[in-house]
């Protein structure tokens, strides 16, 4: 920590500064510069310590120099962690997955038309919302518990682990019980509550980045997941909020690059929401794997039996497995092939 | 709802596109531009509604005509909202208060010396965080319950009603119990479980803005609370995230004046955190109250015991009682002056 | 300047960063925390310094300790600076002023109502736009030099200074012929040529803060006009871009409050342009005045021979007259009355 | 255009709008909702035309409907924009090129070092800084006209076409002389005078995306340049600036796909200041290419002789040289293969 004095400071309040330093056991070490005196805070530097700094007199501006992550840091830990999500699925370590699926479960057929589409694609996760957060009251909320079986069953039927999100502590037991891996929502990021009870099952979490979420925030956020002893976490990337409305979001793909670099996490990239227009999909998923995500979280909508949208614009099997083709010999071009998929266990 | 057709699309997918909407029960009409196809939706448009017809061969954008917010809009309740909050004190309609007090309760002293002191500068509500949301997990989170408790006899022995936030459904009815106002964060705008069961109780409820949280998400979420059959909501503006990191949060003041005009709910304004600095309280709480804030939040610091920051740079008692003075005359002058206080039911 | 070393940098590599801060004429001072070892550079540390050190190996991260920006600080020019505009108007060191007129001057008729209104209202400058900044190439662009004419006659006989936008160095001289105040805006804040010659017309220039302008640039923007040897800037804030589309901007009021702390120079405030709606004018108007700002710029439009926008929802002179009037109260219930009005030279 | 008529609005208002309406030529088709009333604008709509109904009494809102920039659409132009840049180089049309060289122009070794490295490694344009935008006007702000010398002999001498930026219209002509291409930066993207002046030399320009610039607004800046003639324009994405600053900007990767869609202009993608960082120049530049991109410009500095920076951070031409290999490999895996280099002309 560096705490910038004033232009005008005392030299009481600079030894105030020493002193109350001195309390929380950091040692004081000034340096006199040209045009400003700083104090640099030598010893383990907490949060608190910080706040309570930057409101003492004379002090313009506190510093600080460590990264506050620990858990999630390449620098503790500088091996890929790895991820064993089941059915013979490993998550992290330059091997990228798909996972796939359709946004909500609306029924079995519609569940399993794009199950068994995904699956034939060459995924590796089933994904489908049974709990979906709507900005409004008024909108589908999901099919709760019975969506929850529902995917648990396609899951085994298919030889496939399945995700899918948890939107509050309420519904933690249900969703580990029937889940390979528990998807934390952008809008949750900073629930740490939620954050910790996910950590708590022991089963594997997906942290989405919020949308106003930095990436020092992000990091945080997982450890609150990683300090309850539950080393399986991966991030999950969808796009970040700014000025430009053109795109439902703005997708950081910097941020990945990034964080592969200051964390072992694996991070996953969310291309359907994170650009919230089908035709935008394809692209960002390329750019997704050149740029060195673990996987792809990727909506993919059956409509099989509804002749008006028989030619929707969504991402159905059929246009997700041509684009998994290409993101295949892409990933293969560049030196990071995607995982082997399981072999299928069994059919209808 | 207004459906705007490619320029390039077919007289089917028109028809589709038609047909798709009688099954909606909504009437089509298609209007035919200079360089433009658009088709209205005439019904009670739904967001689903919204989203499958985004997804059809042809179209090229859907856009909205009505607000989808309705309980909170102004439009369907001309007259503003008032909500006694007990021991006296009701606030929207025009009189503003202040919610003023320590941000974290730590100690019983700490707590008394900052509430007594808020009390003697005409606080109306006192505030005090029991539970400390932070983004790390290695930062201090708050007393608890025994803060809970702490906070409620204070309150009681000053006469004042007092506002705490609950970070979590497993907090609720702990929360419920002890306060008269509970207190949603901006980190969880969007925890919309919280949101439910926070209007379950039948409390008055603080909706805090979304670091990221656009106005109308910012009602809609209201929503949630309202449709529990609970009116006594307000909404707290406290800053959003922007590019500018000079100050620790935008203000937002339009949306403050924007949000009076669309909606018929009380809006108080935080400056404490809305701005992050000690030093910006004083102009911003100024200007709230000219662009019709009704009411502020603002933290108070005693440090009374504390040689070291005795001239802190943080809101003493001493300086918000300064404030508060100005701002009172401030009000009185634009026609909306403060809130009368309560007489004080008991002394310690 | 703080030289944040890498957890695993060699000795070699810090006195690398020694030696190259020496052949800077800079002092290396190494100070070793727990975790980090960084070293601070004593001197006259120039960006062009700090670009080249966070470029060396070993190097985490370069930290900048002292502001960038010299002669708009107030740390160089404690006394608030006050400019005259001519015609007896001073702006700046707090009695605000209002500059009022018509977006685009269109015609002589429109002008001389719009001027004639504000005029009567008191407001001290008026303003008109002869070049506009448009986003499309397809919009009106504005009267140019027969429109500065206009002005300059219409300041000249209401007895008032004008102010104009110059959109390019191609205009300067004739902007700087016809006006008082030469108008930056906020697409040219870093148009650093444009601000050189704006500097050198030896005009006060007011200076819109940029879209996207923190408040850094913006006051090291105002440098490029300063170093010119022209010590008659006034900044502007017109509203930022942010994820908030319900208004145009997003008014920052926080940066009216932290730039008058942080500089010397006037601050004028922009309400038309920070909200966008016409009746979000008043209450940011009202806010403005009480967070401090030392003038506001709002567009009046007269309308006044136009049937069918005979009630038309924009400020008309009838309704600023208003606002002023309310203005000027709350301006003296702080202590800061607006500034006289020059008694009219002349009328037509 | 659609406007949306206010719930509370009378039959007389409506009138009005459609009487305005017919004033400008266009039709009037009102169209009655379940909660509002809309009326529909039939014809050539211009901006005017909606700032105007804007205002109207009774109306709430305007909504666009037909996209406003034209010149620059893919409705217009459905084939993808080629451009010859000279020596033999075409951009646009599937087939991307790199434009590599130092940020500043600050030596003839210098220049020639980098330049001779990119040459080597299979860049296609020599790209260099001879006026450089400095946020601070004490920092170096380059070589000027004998800058812009040494860069077209190198260019000439390496038989490559050259890249650089012009900042003012003061500097069109020198910059036209002697440039292929005529850069304009992030900063001058709505310098409207600057972009009609580029236009008018018929060069080709490359514009920059404005750190706040919405897509629509690129594109409309772009039609500045095109609407003089000159069909020679290519876009260029360089990161925009958001909350998270992790980064020195956030590139936006959905830009380029979706500017693809939009527009027949080639995009280029600027991952050097995109990013701000050496070391995610690289995955950046293979997210670019893979996501759609037509180029990339890439700063490689020198720094040869400089021993302290000998293993400098930045990208070296060694670093350049290798990094090019594996997109050229990228490219070729994806069907869009890097465009042949011509061969040299000439050695020193």
């Amino acid at each position: 920590m560096i705490i910038v004095m004033k232009p005008d400071h005392t030299p009481a309040q600079a030894e105030a500064v020493s002193e109350r330093l001195a309390n929380f056991g950091l040692k004081a070490q000034p340096i006199h510069g040209a045009t400003r005196t700083v104090i640099a805070a030598l010893g383990q530097v907490l949060q608190d310590h910080r706040d309570e700094m930057s409101m003492m007199q004379g002090v313009d501006e506190v510093i600080r120099v460590s990264k506050p992550y620990k858990l999630s840091s390449r620098e503790t830990h500088p091996a890929d962690t790895v991820i064993d999500v089941g059915f013979g699925v490993k998550i992290g370590g330059g091997r990228p997955v798909f996972m796939a699926g359709p946004c909500s479960i609306e029924t079995e057929d519609q569940l399993w038309a794009s199950a068994q589409g995904v699956r034939e694609a060459g995924a590796h996760v089933l994904r489908g919302g049974a709990f979906k957060p709507r900005s409004s009251p008024y909108a589908f909320q999901g099919l709760g518990v019975p969506g929850l079986k529902m995917l648990r069953q396609a899951g085994d039927e298919l030889g496939m682990p399945v995700i899918t999100e948890c939107l509050s502590v309420r519904d933690i037991d249900a969703v580990a019980q029937y889940t390979d891996i528990i998807q934390i929502g952008a809008r949750n990021m900073q629930n740490f509550v939620l954050l910790e009870q996910a950590g708590k099952t022991g089963k594997p979490v997906l942290l989405k980045r919020g949308m106003a979420g930095t990436i020092e925030e992000w990091l945080l956020a997982s450890e609150y997941i990683l300090s309850q002893n539950n080393p399986n976490v991966m991030l999950c990337e969808r796009g970040i909020r700014t000025f430009e409305t053109a795109t439902r979001n703005t997708m950081d793909l910097n941020a990945i690059a990034l964080v592969k670099r200051l964390s072992h996490l694996p991070v996953i990239s969310d291309p359907s929401h994170g650009t919230g227009k089908w035709y935008l999909v394809r692209p960002m998923t390329m750019a997704s794997i050149a740029v060195g995500a673990d996987g792809l979280e990727i909506e993919v909508h059956p409509n099989p039996d509804h002749a008006l949208s028989d030619g929707a614009q969504s991402l159905t099997p059929a246009n997700f497995a041509e684009m998994a083709n290409d993101a295949r010999a892409l990933a293969s071009a560049i030196g990071r092939p995607f995982a082997d998929v399981p072999a299928r266990v069994a059919a209808r």
